[in-house]
């Protein structure tokens, strides 16, 4: 049984504000819109015929508009919902405020994990990142290279339960960090029809030891047509001594995409020299949904 | 009479959730840490004597540290708290995770405007954005010129609520947008002792025709000791041709700063020609925060 959380009624509460507003250029003064209101979400779950599980997803709507009943959104779905559906659904309640404007308003899905190293990962692999093999017992690495099948609930469970429930338009966004980076990549290699935009920061290209920039070499031949957008950035990880890969292997992703010249294939890369691996999802979401929705 | 509101309880809820880690370098891998949980604030109500009205406030505290009972938190004062207040919990909470780090857990408190014209402006003027008079009977501009008040009610009021009512350490950060940023600059040159770091982003120097940048250039002798930080920043507010002088009088400002080398004060001037008057709070409150939080 698919059903929702009530809990979005305990988070719907009004505060009496008075508004001051200075007349003067739109855009030049901050004006003072909505009082403090947290992002409120259902939280529905949906029992997995694919994943053999219940799974927990995260969905912000927008506040309804009484001047247009039948205004439907665009759909932005986040992996890592744990970690950054919170955050993404402040960036784009704030940036499609009618004082700001540069992006539309959107359904945010976010999908926190259950076996994150299962769902993320797009082949089975038992090679950690040092390029080892991990046999323990224990391993998390055994379950991997379920990636496929999590694409799968998403296309086939996720997506058309949304469409079903909420006010989507056709317009969707995949986007994702690290693991996330290498499942979005994968869906754009894979099934690209899923999604018209992708996002992937600092995909995490080392695994399986490359597994997925050698289905990037096979699978973006230069014959190919993609009307799609990808935005993917890495931080400053190449530049430590851990031996990280990771600004290396997205030179060579980006290599392959420019050299290929994908017809229709928009793409923007971008290095944060200054941003850590965890820090960079704070500026690249930002300035990937600007690419996204640039005017 | 001071009271709380209890609001917070319903925004209180757990998902269980269960959690696959991979054992790799921190940092190199996103993890799964806590659930989505929307920011949770306490909503404040002071009856100002000062300002003579009761001033509701936003207060995001951290949630507490059972192993750490008698732990403390900087606090970090947003103006605008209508506008900005939940983005800037978001960033702050996502940042001081423990697999991010690059920051301490804060105090946030959000100061919602009553009469932002008022508040926020350092003193009396008729003059608008095109320095023409505004003289109509209902000119918003009337009441303009409360922006010391309103730093009293903060000094006297505000903080030693926040103080006596959370476990606060004594250092603070004032942060604001366009008349906030004319504010928070205004408190740093007439009342500087009362916060160790200062945020203005694209202040509205134009503001009763330059009154400010006359004040800085008064304030800010080369004899002066300012143990204190700033960060102030503009957008491509100069780069249109709507007449705007955001961008001419920062540099002016950030040439007083520089020639007049005050002792103690370490500043920091980002110009992001990208962004709006408005997109620009999401990356500069980002950057504000990592220049005061620099390691």
């Amino acid at each position: 049984m698919i059903y929702r959380n009530g809990l979005k009624r305990h988070f719907r509460y009004n505060i009496v504000c008075i508004f001051f507003v200075l007349l003067i250029p739109t855009g030049l003064i901050a004006q003072s819109d909505p009082p403090f209101k947290p992002i409120s979400a259902d939280i529905i779950s949906i029992p997995s015929k694919i994943l053999g599980e219940d799974r927990k997803i995260y969905i912000y709507a927008p506040p309804a508009d009484t001047s247009m009943p039948g205004k439907r959104y665009p759909v932005l779905y986040v992996l890592d919902g744990d970690n950054h559906f919170s955050m993404i659904a402040e960036y784009c309640r704030y940036l499609s405020r009618k004082d700001v404007k540069v992006m539309p308003e959107m359904i945010i899905v976010g999908i926190p994990n259950t076996n994150r190293v299962r769902d993320l990962t797009p082949s089975h692999s038992i090679f950690d990142f040092y390029g080892k093999p991990d046999t323990s017992s224990n391993s998390r690495l055994k379950a991997s290279g379920g990636g496929n099948d999590f694409l799968q609930f998403i296309g086939s469970e996720l997506i058309p339960y949304v469409d079903q429930h909420y006010k989507t338009q056709a317009f969707k966004i995949f986007a994702g960090h690290s693991f996330g980076g290498i499942t979005t990549i994968n869906c754009l290699l894979t099934q690209p029809d899923m999604f018209d935009a992708y996002i992937a920061i600092s995909p995490s290209f080392w695994w399986d030891r490359g597994y997925l920039l050698n289905l990037a070499d096979k699978k973006l031949t230069s014959d190919r047509i993609i009307n799609k957008m990808i935005f993917y950035s890495d931080a400053d990880e190449g530049s430590s001594e851990d031996g990280s890969t990771f600004h290396t292997d997205l030179l060579k992703f980006d290599t392959i995409i420019n050299q290929r010249k994908i017809t229709g294939l928009a793409h923007k890369y971008v290095h944060y020299p200054e941003e850590t691996h965890m820090t960079e999802p704070i500026k690249a979401y930002y300035d990937a949904l600007r690419f996204i929705f640039r005017q």
